[in-house]
């Protein structure tokens, strides 16, 4: 291994209880494969406090976290011809995998038997280190988990299309949503409201349910066609056998049972949210229409790409809010009352 | 509505409590899409003790139960033509549908939007009667409602196909097992022995899931490839990411996180069996390979005909234990401890 690295400022947590602060962390020296990037944004996903806070495991510190990266290539390794200096990029939520299992071969990285290395809190394979995140001024990732951002893209606001995008855009795709398919969105944050606006650009009639209508003029602005508040028993009433697809973005326990009911023949109701607690499921709900319960995690490096790329030609991008680094931890707090509209992102300039 | 009817010898539950017994029953007359069947012999599901039980909700008695019928046609209504005279026949689990819904129109019957007629304890819309099932000596179905048994089929072992059969063959079908899939059957009992025939005959490489190896004999004999006890541990650590599809046909609740985590990228696990409980489920295990949890109900009309016809191209049928029908409660008994292998039929002959 070379041991020449790069300082770079970076805003880390130093412990699970203490506010992001200022620190430097090293950047490894670029490997043959490597790309060194400059990075301009980051976005602010609900997973990143779930990280620093310890709430999905004990981790080391500091961490500094962030996977929704866009930066501009600063260097290359020897033998790197995916992305060239100067180039506008991005990065996910991962970094590395085996690359030779059967899922990796398929292009589903996200899915390495072996586990993908995340973009930070991971195992480096390349030193051993932990992966740090994208809260800092620069970033060397191997070119095949870097991504082509399009010209076409507002480069702070294409930041959360690395995972909220994704996330959204995998399982919408895999499970064929399009024209003639009505596809349900639970829950309108930074993960549903990405959801409506790749639903209806793919062209489904989309619903929100979501908690009330505090949001409805804004869903429908994004793309919905209905707006549906679900503490009403009488949504759930009216929308019996109504979906083809169901994206729940919550992280909260809901009544899988009254979710799935309004599930079609053969429709899917699929989590991207990550409640940690079991949540129980009654066969019969199931059986009446053949219906399916399902998880999809963000996406492969084709099909991140090809997110990009759909997301460029349908002039989509996220609703964001860009703040300065020192306005991280007050914005962890928004997040968790769901106050934002809809996704943070860092000007990482704000770092130097 | 006509007022001639049949009446005909039955073995029927006066109470959730008291033993079979024999009574009569009164057929309506034909109509004239009707056909009217004598029964040669009827198979034992567990669903007919549930029923009659009262286990899966209060039901009107005297009750017949019984939806794995095969027998003669012995009469057909003015404007039949799908039937004649003399043919063999058979009949499952439901007897009419609304016929109009995008479901029915679709022929998947099973999933009517109004409910299908079930060929007990459902209401038949000829008459307004509660429907009455198989252990009889006749039986008049609308003729869209009753299947074509191959003269290839062994008559008596065909009749539990009309549910064991078809219950099996459709996710089998719908989920793809053919060759190259790994197909699991978890549970060895009257769905579970026709699960690992159909798959086997499908083409997919068969695993059965069995509490113990009390019956591994058997299993690989019906076509499995591999035999597991789920009371050792060990197994799923083995088996972790191995199966494409999970055929679970036990009715008791189980660890699912446990059976989920043995599916490969993109697997699903498909209940037919019917646990009344809620069952937990970690959406974590269903990230982790794009997993999904679903239930299937039989199939439609033109599935169950070629799930036989198919049966009676690959030569199989089910195990059974032809019993006269003063051997019926002595049989539920047996069923209730699985001491079945693996179907009981009742010879209707013996009711006269």
């Amino acid at each position: 291994m070379d041991d020449v690295t790069t300082t770079v400022n970076a805003y880390a947590a130093l412990s699970a209880t203490e506010p992001l602060q200022k620190i430097t962390i090293e950047r490894r020296d670029l490997g043959p494969h490597d790309v060194l990037i400059d990075i301009a944004y980051a976005g602010i996903c609900h997973s990143d406090i779930h990280t620093v806070r310890g709430e999905w495991g004990e981790i080391a510190y500091p961490q500094v976290v962030g996977h929704e990266i866009v930066g501009f290539v600063s260097a290359t390794g020897s033998d790197v011809s995916k992305h060239a200096v100067g180039d506008r990029v991005g990065v996910g939520c991962m970094v590395n995998s085996c690359g030779e299992c059967k899922n990796c071969l398929a292009g589903e990285e996200q899915y390495c038997q072996k586990g993908n290395i995340q973009t930070y809190t991971g195992v480096d394979p390349a030193d051993g280190s932990i992966t740090q995140g994208g809260y800092s001024e620069k970033v060397v990732v191997n070119e095949d988990f870097v991504l082509r951002v399009p010209e076409a893209l507002d480069f702070a606001a294409a930041a959360p299309l690395l995972c909220a995008g994704i996330t959204t855009y995998s399982p919408l795709h895999h499970w064929n949503a399009g024209p003639g398919k009505k596809v349900a969105v639970v829950g309108l944050g930074g993960l549903g409201h990405m959801a409506v606006k790749i639903a209806h650009a793919m062209g489904a009639e989309v619903t929100v349910l979501s908690q009330t209508l505090s949001k409805q003029e804004d869903g429908l602005k994004l793309g919905a066609d209905h707006y549906y508040a679900t503490s009403d028993p009488a949504t759930f009433e009216t929308l019996q056998n109504e979906f083809d697809l169901i994206i729940n973005t919550v992280s909260a326990p809901l009544d899988l049972d009254a979710y799935l009911s309004t599930l079609d023949l053969n429709g899917a109701m699929v989590n991207v949210g990550a409640p940690p607690e079991a949540l129980p499921i009654h066969v019969f709900t199931l059986f009446a229409g053949r219906r399916t319960f399902a998880g999809s995690s963000i996406g492969g490096i084709r099909e991140t790409q090809e997110m990009l790329d759909f997301c460029a030609e349908h002039g989509i991008v996220p609703e964001t809010e860009l703040i300065s680094v020192d306005q991280v931890n007050e914005a962890y707090e928004r997040v968790l009352k769901s106050d934002v509209r809809y996704r943070f992102v860092i000007d990482i300039a704000t770092l130097a």
